[in-house]
């Protein structure tokens, strides 16, 4: 079993292929707040799930994008959009997640998922 | 512009490639109380949305999964399990797309997911 | 203001006109194990707002009707589809009032809706 | 069964009784980002579903406030009440359906529903 | 059986526990726009709910935070923490609370949560 | 920081002191078929977030049960009221709990808890 170093230094390779050394871009509030809970999410998060081998790193970035304009959390879909970019999926692709949204969460959620993406996806 | 039978078409062809010609499995009682619901769905959902070119059909099957899970659809969630499954997505994939479900819609909706598809992935 | 055996008073009278006497058909485990929260949702939603004259109770129950099916919450669903029938609202317009929920909260919604409402509007 | 072209004039037919020639106001950064989308929409959603006769409009419209309104889904909820007035229903039977949104959804959501409402229904 | 100026009575005790004789701060648009709907609120929510003797305020207290963060309401949720602080929990523990939400409804809801409790609590 | 045997240690520990050696009752089929999502989950949820010294485990099993009631996820609800039962926390309490979710995420909600916690809390 991985030892929590493990988790940490997984965790932080994970993300620095979605966004860089930046690791999710400026500051947020939250992360003034609680520093620990952002610890927290790099090692369980990137180092627990996203790190295992099992799906590539294309996939769990469209999913989590689906899952994020599903569920209506905006700051989180534009930082995973940007991510996904790095990552080479296409502009058009997340467009069209985006879109399908329509289908299983209501047009309102893709509509919402859009306008937040916008500025990114443009 | 795609005239209503293309829609149509398309998302029988769609449908077909998920669940071959049964599209679907066994009948709803939905389906018995609104049969032209179901029609209008194939259009719109598949013949509409998933028939487009600007993303492969992997990647829409991943991310419907995905969304199904998040949200609590345990029926649709099964159906679409099976019809990953026919798209040549591998089991081990797809329990992975559910663990990480946790992440983004905490753990109750991934054991949830995880659950429910216990029977098709098993 | 009204006092609260008002409350009771009115509310009674607007579960009767949905559900007549019985009030809601069979005893729940929840109505064992916590008879004062039903007390207390007699007074506050049937007393406190279905009472008021500002919207007429067909509306009223076919908002009901649409809220329970977007939210998922199914046993309430059969209930209100049960007073709706009641208050003289078509098995039509029901079937109608789901189906449009695919638009607002996805397919998967509908479905779950016309699912649930295939026994009180066969 | 209709054409696409049918479901795309009875769909921009529907959306011009709600909110006239404009069809739902101001451009959205989504409808740059994804212009086709709203084609989809029009002939799905108003052209599918809103265009049915078994349901009358006020009926439609009243609902779809009703579940935007539990759903939390602000912008479409203004746009939605906006076109509830031109239809002829009220602004007090439009407060009431927010109010009674607190019974089913709970009472942030009926806040923020009422909030978001203000500016359209004062 | 209490009377309903007993409801409106206890309700407007409780809430002078949380947030003094302002009883929740500055005027909301919804105020303006429905003002019965607020006095129905303060008797049936704190007169109806929170004023019964089963349960703490201190718990009543940390249980609506944690609701609240989990539904994502984050005005409600600001307003709440407020109130807690009032009631002697401590900024340590609420932000424990809010951290917690990641698991029950994922990492996104948590981060909105500290996000929208950074003012409060700092 | 803590090791990754630290976070599972401590992590049993805690299910320990809600469930006993049993930690959560009879086998699911999620556990069949992602065993290694479980071993995640005690590391994480219970390891790193409840393990924190910065909340009690009263208040911790409080919220949780809170938030499981206002989400809807009844499986997880049934075993941490057993595990708040086994933490000292009283019957009349964890009813008043789940009452009070109407308040925050609607009548069907609390209803849905409360005939969910009827088995266990009777």
């Amino acid at each position: 079993m991985a030892d929590a170093s493990d988790f940490l230094t997984r965790g932080r390779e994970v993300a620095g292929k979605l966004w860089g050394t930046r690791a999710g871009g400026q500051e947020l509030p939250a992360q003034r707040l609680a520093p620990e809970f952002f610890a927290l999410v790099t090692q369980f998060v990137f180092g627990g799930f996203w790190a295992r081998p099992e799906l590539d790193m294309r996939s769990r970035s469209l999913c989590t994008v689906a899952q994020l304009a599903a569920l209506g959390r905006t700051d989180e879909l534009k930082a995973h959009l940007a991510g996904a970019l790095n990552l080479g999926i296409s502009r058009a692709e997340l467009i069209e997640v985006l879109m399908q949204t329509a289908c299983y969460a209501g047009v309102p959620a893709a509509v919402q998922a859009l306008n937040a993406g916008a500025d990114v996806l443009k």
